[in-house]
């Protein structure tokens, strides 16, 4: 695998992921082709309509694009071509592995050819919960604080645009003003008659990928997704019901031993898990660690994460990274 | 009722409350003396520490100011005096009626001369819970996006001088940067060995004043009460487990029909509950009303209020308009 190519290398995640991809020893030194909606000479991007031969050639294709160009990706791939795809394209076929490394990557051993990256939402929330599964997940309410980047850049500048003051009245990704503002979430809201109907497709993706990636089929999992006015990281207030009565030193002990988590629960100096500096780290920040005052079998704590980089980029190329383990093993 | 006290009048609630008296025809007539910790003759306001004897000519006092201002004129207050209380400190005391007009306004009949008003997220919470109340309430949760005016004057130009990149590095207020961010509330963390342990103050009045509020003593609600980079009005992500099985029409129904709640749940264009559209008005704003996904006894839904109206000033205000007319009734 020593070719990769980037679909979408100039959004946000996608320049994440080349962040990662060119920083580190293990891939710094390997050829990486970049593609985008459009030639961006400057940039060495290529137009992905225009150069489809030429991404043929790569070992690993990310793709940071959208789901329609997930859908192109997966008709027009080579066979032996491996794709890791942050698009929702695929997220639920049964046949496309849905991966979070710390919890699920023995699912590369089977070197599946196409590999779903989970929501960003989804991510962040699974890591805590893969703590929790031992105890028994019986049910988990989820409110999130989701910044403007989730959006990508265009989020980004329509918020940056109402700050400065300069927004001209027009709000064509969030549809409302974020700035000095709470919304619901931009996505869809799912009609009448349809399954989840109600829920918007964000909190949907969230129920129905966090079963997937947990492997609890019918886990009640219940999502409010709401649009905050911060730029990067979002923030996550989760209750979990437990079958088993738990202590709070207990389940701060498992926190503290889980690999991507960092304990943030400083309750007198009233420190807990923040965007501010959750922000660029690869950890998902969690706190407010406590039981519920009527349930021993009740725990609410929230968590904060970079949605760019453990809710995407991170994950891909951890992605990227534990299939090269299984890779060498069989080639050992 | 001839002659009206507000202490406290010159804090962001009490300027509310003096807007809503002077605009009224019911009071804009009737003589208002203000109080604060200092004089500031240019607004005719006393200091309250050297002017007890005119606050004792008072028929009503609204004390818009701290708990130990509460402390001190529930000791210096002449019997015969009415004090409505916004602040926390005899909330949870049974002699005192804990009132929201449109939910147990007949608590004043008695015509107690202690009124307290509650919290402003649990005021923004119980209008709604008491529209489901006869479907058998069984579990609230709820997580809180809380503007930096909930902190007062204080935290309101903590949050404006961060936004001007003016803040000194220094947030006495919130303790962390506010703007760009999502902070734990900047209430005290219960510690352990307390009932309650785990939650902060804020959280903990939201559990305890709801129960107090809707008379159901054991009621298991939790609370995750944030503070988000907005200016004014909170918003609640709302989940309630009912007794019996629900339908969204039947809900919506109910809704509409509730005083002093504006069902605001457009699914196409994704219009529902904002703090823009919630601000300087007088009713909660309630949508996103949606079944849980796995139960027909589960409700969610989010709400927006202005926390210094409903959640304070318009409360206290209609407390008074209620026992005014209690008082005629007697009268007549």
């Amino acid at each position: 695998m020593k070719k990769l190519a980037v679909v979408g290398a100039t959004g946000l995640v996608g320049q994440e992921l080349l962040a990662l991809l060119k920083s580190d020893p293990k891939t710094s030194a390997l050829k990486i082709d970049l593609f985008a909606s459009q030639n961006y000479p400057d940039q060495k991007v290529l137009a992905l309509d225009e150069n489809w031969e030429r991404l043929r050639e790569a070992d690993v294709i990310f793709n940071m694009a959208s789901s329609e160009t997930a859908q192109a990706l997966r008709e027009k791939k080579n066979p032996q071509q491996i794709v890791i795809d942050n698009s929702s394209a695929f997220r639920m076929d049964p046949e496309v592995p849905l991966v979070v490394p710390e919890i699920n990557s023995e699912l590369l051993a089977a070197k599946p050819k196409y590999i779903a990256n989970p929501n960003c939402t989804t991510i962040l929330l699974t890591l805590p919960l893969q703590v929790l599964k031992p105890l028994g997940l019986k049910r988990v309410i989820v409110a999130t604080y989701q910044s403007a980047s989730g959006a990508g850049k265009e989020g980004l500048e329509e918020l940056r645009r109402q700050a400065s003051g300069d927004d001209g009245g027009d709000y064509p990704v969030f549809g409302f003003p974020l700035h000095q503002n709470i919304l619901s979430h931009n996505s869809r809201v799912r009609p009448e008659g349809q399954v989840g109907s109600g829920y918007n497709e964000e909190e949907w993706k969230v129920i129905e990928e966090t079963r997937k990636i947990l492997q609890i089929r019918h886990l009640p999992v219940s999502a409010t997704c709401m649009r905050v006015p911060t730029e990067r990281a979002h923030v996550e207030a989760v209750t979990v019901d437990l079958e088993e009565n738990i202590s709070l030193a207990e389940i701060r002990d498992l926190f503290l031993k889980a690999p991507g988590i960092r304990v943030v629960d400083n309750w007198t100096k009233n420190h807990f898990p923040m965007p501010l500096e959750a922000q660029k780290q690869g950890d998902v920040l969690v706190g407010r660690l406590r039981l519920d005052s009527g349930s021993d079998q009740t725990l609410h704590f929230i968590l904060a994460g970079d949605q760019l980089l453990k809710g995407a980029a991170l994950n891909a190329y951890q992605i990227y990274l534990a299939y090269l383990k299984y890779d060498n093993q069989n080639a050992s």
